[in-house]
């Protein structure tokens, strides 16, 4: 019963993603698929790097994750397979495993080996006729070594994602990566880079927009109606919200717009730290 | 192969679904994981509570039911397992369960047991956290008083939801409580509210917005085109729907907007009774 | 494990799709469910025969396939079963198997015994109460003789679709018939009716709205930045594209607009034939 995770920028509208599962099924019938999500906005190469990044870890060891973010369909852009800490990762070469491959990469191979491949390989849709196979085979339990060419994890394709960093004053400069569904701010400012557990919450002054926020929350509820509020959220990393609101549109914020957090002193320390789910910082 | 459902607002854009279905299969590989939907509205425990009441019961028995709406995530608002008719439910106690405990309550219980929720619980969520790792130990067999710590079933935070009430004048005056995909309004008036199969279809009269219609049909098909027609929807209540067409933008009507029903005297008894699936009230 | 295949109009915010499943599931617990689509427009029957067309050969054998995009539920359109090359379809008897059907039939039923429907079958959702326990009882290997009565295929509803038709002066005119998630536009123009392999790629000559395209890409990478492009796309028909871009928005056209190809004579034959997927008729 292994789990073949799917994550494209296909929609849920056209057949494009049934068709890549059953390719999958019609190699391995004891397969458990499970959507990531299909709703990356087309080409959006960045953002499913970051999505998948938050989802794989959760997933049992062996698990198959197949992205299919892939504008350079077809051309002579590269593909990928993958093993990271247990789990295998298929993919086309244009830095969408970026942030699962700041961890240690156990192998990484080249997909050329058409015997894996769907008979007839268009040069619209490998999602259907490369990459959805090769997933099928190893979900059977095939190593990866057997799908393609061992190739040096360094000369992958990858993303210079801008990264929160910390000036000189001490001040952490990022930026929101991401808005949610329930309009909350996603930030690349990690728990750990904020000083994890061991920065009082009380202390963390966040700015973003026009808006200056005291203090880290440590729930949504615990902001007065409708004032936004910083959190650590479920990714790990500083994210404002409005409770029962819509952070984005209240604030007047996009994606993009930068996030800055300062620490200060003589704050009386009423609050424990900065806890919450590990930033993908942390798990390395 | 216990089937573990899943209802949210998380919408299907985001990470999070697939997440918690990771959580569920870490625990328990062998699950069949089941979608209700993930497009309620934000924040939305009523049109969720409704929702989960149209559904559950077309399951097996054994299955679990995994609900989170849940805007107080990481506040003082409790936790619940609950099981009604053979089958297990899983939310936040803010009142998502509330249609479902209408009918007899097997047992309640607190998720106060943090050996059975993920290591590190976050403030932002507990679906993640708390409701799918205790999804996934019930999928598995264990029962839900290991769970938590039995509970009064009458403790439990209740919607006092709208209901369809029958006047001194016999008219029975409802709300809109939907709109579906195909633009069919959902009225809180039930089929044994309106009399059941004693009732001549043909007596019943509606008013909706400023229109009248005089009878309940078997099908929307029954209708002229694009005439307004009522029929008893497939949860077993009032339904008002143009066949082929929208009737919330065709009749200018929201959800909230009163519904009346009257039965009319004197009408021949043309057709059959009020035939259609039992609503909620019938099912206890 | 049969595959269950699921194809509706019915969206995923209600919970319609989610019932469906819950009662394939408690006729048959060990079933795989996939979703191709619910996403077809309300009623759109045509748009679902070729979204079926499209998906469902890529599935493995015995696959049991559930359309339900059904206008005239409760009134007097037939049911349908039918079984082609060893899979099985269910749906109304609307049109919406017309493009499957356009192969070798091998039986075709009317469903016409109650004693595999749900108790109580409602006027308002025959997916549920009719093709949703069919479906269930074929995946559990019940022959489709047992569950209807045998009928003619010719006596099936078929869609007149429009076709591409190729005129006297060679040139071959047809439609969009359909634009994807990234706004590539879809047409009735098969490889095969292009001449497939046989011609030169560099030769054809497309014209959609006021564009005229020369030769035909392998792929969209092939296109310079923003140019449009043609293709021979997934579902093995001609497809007009702008690489990371939105052909239909870029070009104005829309679903029903004229597309015609005629072939150059006297071009240097620098590329190799039409390849690609094979489109419908080819798979007859």
């Amino acid at each position: 019963m292994t789990v073949v995770t799917l994550l494209t920028d296909f929609g849920l509208v056209d057949e494009y993603v049934g068709v890549m599962k059953g390719v999958i099924l019609s190699i391995n019938p004891r397969v458990t698929l499970v959507d990531i999500t299909h709703d990356i906005a087309p080409y959006g190469i960045l953002q499913a790097a970051d999505t998948l990044a938050a989802a794989w870890h959760y997933f049992p060891p062996g698990s198959v994750h197949l992205v299919v973010v892939d504008p350079g369909v077809g051309s002579e852009r590269g593909t990928l397979g993958m093993s990271v800490g247990g789990h295998r990762f298929v993919a086309p070469d244009n830095g969408v495993l970026t942030r699962v491959a700041d961890r240690d990469v156990d192998c990484a191979v080249r997909l050329d080996k058409p015997e894996f491949f769907r008979d007839a390989v268009s040069g619209t849709f490998h999602g259907r006729d490369i990459f959805a196979p090769i997933a099928g085979h190893l979900s059977l339990g095939l190593p990866l070594q057997r799908l393609g060419s061992v190739v040096d994890p360094s000369e992958m394709v990858r993303l210079a994602s801008p990264k929160a960093v910390s000036g000189p004053d001490g001040e952490i400069r990022g930026h929101v990566v991401g808005i949610d569904r329930f309009g909350n701010l996603l930030t690349d400012i990690g728990r750990l880079q904020l000083g994890g557990s061991g920065t009082p919450a009380a202390t963390v002054v966040v700015r973003v927009g026009t808006h200056t926020l005291q203090g880290v929350a440590d729930c949504y509820a615990q902001a007065d109606g409708g004032a936004p509020v910083a959190v650590i959220g479920s990714r790990g990393y500083l994210e404002i919200a409005v409770n029962c609101g819509h952070a984005a549109q209240r604030l007047g914020v996009r994606v993009g717009d930068p996030v800055s957090v300062r620490l200060m002193s003589g704050v009386p320390d009423e609050r424990q730290g900065l806890d919450g789910a590990p930033s993908v910082d942390e798990r390395q």
